[in-house]
């Protein structure tokens, strides 16, 4: 076991929540410090998450001398300026995701962070449940022969209100962005490799972001991945990974616990990964060890692979004729 | 209840096999001839199912005057010209699906059975059986909400073989004409309309037919549809209908006989819709039932939709840069 490390967060919204109760389940993790906007909010947060320090602005946070990682959790359109933020301080950063809300941020921000040296993140959490590793293993070791397809959706309802965060434009509103991203970037892990085909079809909101849609890549080798992701109704929650040798389906893929291989001519076999509290916490001990290793980024979620899937999501805008208007 | 229809069979294979089980399950349809370009086979096809005549050939069970009505159900490009020959004879035609391999043949087909004024339909018996009818029934009264998404998949594992009908560009082969079609129909039966968007990516055998595929369509209110066909693996193999306030999963959708209803924060509910046989006798109900009205289509799988489905093959097809052999 390595050092000890003190943790800074940016945000006191629903998925800093999260991460401060998964953060809460490693010993070797310490909650240092939360910034937000209001001083309130952040003395709040602290009380519920036992913070040593709570501040009224993200700069304090940055700058504390003590703090060794911060993890960014504020809406999409402040990630960059949040973590740009934190890199000059010398600060680790792990980035909620997307990294930021297009290709040229994400840029802007992988060249600060290895511009300083320094480490960064996207923290796309599914990469590091127990459940997506064991999978991982699984292909790897060839255990449904070879994958030839995948289908994967997250979707919710969420009525419209042009207000909220998943509608509005000036918070990069959509699913694609805040929702998408998860069947997407499942289809960069399994597949390894950019598709050679992309097409899909959105249903845009009267607030021009998408309400709903469905993509779909095409792979060199004829692989295919199925991908959608909605704010009109809860769709199929499952994801399928298919092999030519069996299925693996993931039930709320995003979030897996479990694992229910289908193999031909046979019964269903379900395998159990739970986890304890909120399951944010396995990616920050990926940060805590790749600090630890002296490594810049994650071998599971590098950089690189952060900015393939931003132009990903800026080429499927495109399509749509969906650009936010601070990039107008 | 109506005459007694003495039908015919044209072709002894896997589905005319499965039509025989199903006929015999109704009471006022009688299986009177059926016909072969092998003696030997429709003499055998006749002791097992009962037939009254075998015939060495297409043309003797055309011309029989007792004959009402003839299923074709030999492979697809057979489809013209066996149908053709009964409807030159006068005869009602049911006639397995694909109607033909294209839109040209399938126009020319339309057009003959209009011009002759006899009746004739794509057998695309899914669409009449009871799990179905009742799913159409929840869909009109509003049951599900508005429906803002289809999820269909029909696949099954066929090792490659060039021979065989399956991957034999000159029968017609790949994924999309023997299955593909199913989730096509099933797209044009729950909108009702033409997408405005199409888009798809295929794999294709060395033989040049497609292995797998995947189709997406967007319609005009922002639905979509996403569609898939292999012969590549075993997918997911239910059908999700997905509305604004709930979700019907058809397990085995093609011959569903349960609706699985997903609501809100319920359980899913389970409805059993048993049929016995094969199914497929459904629509030969259908079809005496339309014979008994005087109509000459059906008005659940008009011609008109038959010819639709088949442009939209003959479209994806294009896109893939799939021709037949014999199309050149």
């Amino acid at each position: 076991m390595g050092k000890t490390f003190k943790w800074g967060i940016l945000g006191t919204g629903k998925i800093a929540n999260k991460f401060a109760l998964g953060l809460a389940t490693l010993p070797r993790a310490e909650l240092f410090a939360v910034g937000s906007r209001s001083q309130e909010k952040a003395e709040s947060f602290a009380r519920t998450h036992g913070a040593k320090h709570a501040f009224g602005s993200y700069e304090q946070v940055a700058a504390h001398p003590e703090v060794d990682v911060v993890y960014v959790a504020t809406p999409h359109p402040f990630h960059l300026p949040g973590a740009s933020l934190c890199l000059k301080q010398g600060k680790a950063v792990l980035c909620e995701k997307p990294l930021t809300v297009n290709l040229q941020q994400a840029e802007q921000l992988v060249g600060l962070a290895r511009e300083q040296q320094l480490f960064l993140m996207e923290a796309m959490w599914t990469r590091f449940i127990p459940a997506i590793v064991e999978l991982r293993k699984w292909i790897q070791a060839g255990r449904l022969g070879k994958i030839v397809k995948l289908q994967a959706d997250f979707s919710f309802k969420a009525p419209f209100d042009p207000q909220k965060r998943t509608y509005n434009p000036e918070l990069a509103g959509g699913a694609l962005l805040d929702i998408g991203i998860y069947p997407i970037a499942f289809a960069y892990m399994i597949f390894g490799r950019e598709p050679v085909h992309v097409s899909s079809f959105a249903q845009l909101a009267p607030t021009g972001v998408d309400q709903q849609a469905a993509y779909l890549f095409g792979y060199e080798g004829g692989e295919i991945a199925s991908l959608q992701a909605a704010f009109t109704a809860d769709f199929q929650k499952s994801a399928f990974v298919i092999g030519t040798s069996g299925m693996v389906e993931l039930p709320l893929f995003w979030r897996a616990q479990q694992l229910i291989v289908h193999l031909p001519e046979q019964k269903p076999q379900v395998f159990d990964f739970p986890y304890p509290s909120t399951g944010l916490q396995f990616q920050a001990e990926e940060v805590m060890n790749c600090l630890d290793a002296g490594m810049l980024e994650s071998d599971v979620m590098p950089l690189d692979e952060s900015l393939r899937i931003m132009a990903m999501m800026d080429r499927l805008r495109k399509e749509w004729g969906l650009r936010y208007p601070f990039e107008q």
